[in-house]
């Protein structure tokens, strides 16, 4: 649980990740993951994640702003200002065609009611743009290649339906892909110059972010 | 010089940049840019104006982060994701072949010595990004206002020689124009949210700006 029970030399985004697997193939292999590969996901289901997981997407194009502002490089600068502008755009966009077809009602488009697990990504993405940047880091890691990972494990056969489609292709492409190499680069870089405290710190939060993705998905179908 | 001495209802980008009419044409149609349109510019001012002036731009990048951050909506994060990817890819790759062909040393493209002027630059935006998104708004948007309007008037005739005319395509293009349209909408949204003692920050701001971009070019050629 606590960065302390790492061996020493292996506090790094890896050594994170494998410490957590079986959390996290438990949300890259979850049923609602599944159902998207296949085009079987209830519309039901994935009008309540779209409408749950656009709720908090400003608050993470903000923390996503933060990263930007606190990247010591520009190089991380560039990353994270890339990142930014797809998923204020592109993914925007996405949600807003979803909306359409799902026929989301106006309110759950601006300000629906949120699942606790909702409420609890907001809280995370918060905190750790309170902190520096390895605090944002430890959550935009974990999301993103999560995200990564199931979505490239589905993108040899796309469903042919756009909302499903769309959702994978725009987490399983070369871009991406980079993206998520160069936050875990990032993460490396910023953890080196950590305390104990702060790198406690940190894997807390990388790990609340793990479980909090498969909690996600769990809520969909609740 | 305070947003007091403006008639109500007129504290807006526009009004404000006609105010400042008189230090807005110095920078606009200063020594510096009439020689950079003619591609005459001295070598030796060119290459001390590329390398205060880059000395910034990693600060100036972290503003941008931060005015995504603080954005209240979606359009205006999108609106600075796209800029913060220019300001960190294009614009970033112009300085470094320029510093390339203008032989800069070393340790003047990572940390020259600073200009007065250069160091008012640095102390404005980071006190900017201290407030609230409207603060932000009140020295991004008179600096990259300014720099639309000279490159506008010279984008007809390029000058041969690209460290001239790609500094002047930068920001005399319609992505360019769009931004800045942009942000004089989003810093009359967020100015009308703002109570006397607010809005006379953000002039004085904004002021200290405009004086500054004219001040900049002199110290060019000092």
């Amino acid at each position: 649980m606590t960065a302390e029970a790492l061996p020493a030399g292996s506090f790094s985004a890896a050594a994170l990740r494998a410490r957590h697997e079986d959390a996290w193939r438990r949300a890259t292999t979850h049923r609602f993951v599944r159902e998207l590969g296949q085009g079987t996901l209830d519309d039901r289901v994935l009008r309540g994640y779209l409408v749950q997981d656009y709720a908090f997407v400003g608050t993470l194009a903000s923390l996503v702003g933060l990263a930007i502002a606190r990247a010591p490089t520009m190089a991380g600068k560039r990353l994270f200002a890339g990142f930014a502008a797809i998923l204020t755009s592109d993914e925007n966009t996405y949600f807003q065609r979803c909306f359409d077809t799902l026929s989301v009602a106006p309110e759950d488009r601006a300000d629906p009611a949120l699942w606790p697990e909702s409420q609890r990504f907001l809280a995370l993405l918060r905190e750790a743009g309170e902190g520096g940047y390895a605090d944002i880091l430890s959550v935009l890691l974990p999301a993103e290649w999560i995200y990564l990972d199931w979505a490239t494990a589905l993108a040899d056969r796309l469903p042919p339906r756009f909302e499903h489609a769309e959702w994978i292709a725009l987490h399983a492409n070369p871009g991406f892909r980079d993206f998520v190499a160069g936050v875990a680069r990032e993460f490396d870089d910023a953890v080196a110059l950590l305390d104990a405290i702060q790198r406690r710190r940190v894997a807390d939060r990388f790990e609340a972010m793990v479980l909090l993705e498969a909690a996600f998905f769990d809520a969909a179908y609740g």
